[in-house]
């Protein structure tokens, strides 16, 4: 797995779901379409008179999902750009989504406007495998946030933590990173409170 | 369509995205099992270590959306509220949801928490029909929130606006907001500017 497999996997889906954070503060989602997936990068579109526009305009930070059939799983964290040139990318993005003719026909296209992300973190889920898989990415030059448990010195090896993971993924009083769902369930039970979230 | 057709959508997609707001304002997405819907609400649980379970605990306020085949969408803005008796409901989520069983055995079922939407707005898209149909519902005893255009007193009658809408919802200077896209193409064209932005 790499970023660019992630990107492809949310463009083979092509309808994913786009969150943003209104005016009040609040979470909005929506289903929108992966135009194109190239160099590492993702470019999406939206009309002007949306909601969903001026959310991006004023913040530009968005977070992305899709599931693709196999339940393997792709979260992307980043910043939406506006694009130079719309008419030239708006073109390009009907040429290789044909369907969007249909939706908006003619002239009627340019009140849509392209964007472009090429900056943020990546997650992979492979939700179909037992114990699951996932992996972490960064898409341009942003610092991959480390994110689950740690197991500090503190730890005593009593191995409780080994017997309850739901998952199975805890070997030698060590977390295997990529097999963790984040669960919680090490720290709420570790006798000596040896196991602290990371990235915190 | 009616919101309880709009639940089932929802749970009949089963792996929909949930949207939240982390404590940094920034946008959070995952995909989210919808678990139980019934009498008009939503249930799903999260793991108590997950990032997730605490942007809910602070806020409660998620958006989910998914789609299905059918190129039906559904969106949900609603308040999460964590569920008394949280063991009867997780053997109950478990019970009607047998597969986590695999995720999470025996009792590690108990690190997750359940939660329930009974309050909020819903969207429901049909974008596989042309024009495409859209058509907003409240969930509990909430206020339904009005978006897209409206066509103000000062229009000239000119035209304009119908013949260039993409989805050819206005008729007779008035827009089906049915089948309106909210892409706000009308309102840019509009020689006099008589058409504004519906709830601000």
């Amino acid at each position: 797995m790499n970023v660019q497999r992630c990107l492809d996997i949310l463009r083979e889906i092509k309808d994913v779901a786009f969150a943003t954070v209104d005016e009040n503060g609040f979470p909005q989602i929506r289903i929108i379409d992966v135009m194109i997936v190239e160099n590492e990068k993702l470019y999406f579109c939206t009309a002007r008179g949306k909601d969903f526009y001026h959310q991006i305009i004023t913040n530009g930070q968005v977070a992305i999902t899709g599931m693709n059939k196999e339940f393997q799983m792709v979260r992307l964290n980043g910043k939406a750009e506006k694009l130079e040139e719309n008419r030239k990318w708006i073109d390009r993005i009907f040429e290789e989504n044909p369907s969007m003719n249909a939706v908006y026909p003619d002239e009627s296209r340019y009140v849509l406007e392209a964007f472009c992300i090429e900056k943020g973190d990546v997650e992979f889920f492979d939700l179909g495998k037992e114990p699951i898989v996932r992996e972490s990415f960064t898409l341009g030059n942003t610092m991959a946030k480390e994110a689950g448990f740690l197991i500090t010195d503190s730890c005593i090896h009593c191995g409780k933590c080994e017997r309850i993971c739901p998952q199975k993924c805890i070997i030698d009083c060590k977390i295997n990173q990529k097999h963790c769902l984040h669960c919680g369930l090490c720290a709420e039970e570790c006798p000596v409170n040896a196991i602290i979230k990371r990235g915190k």
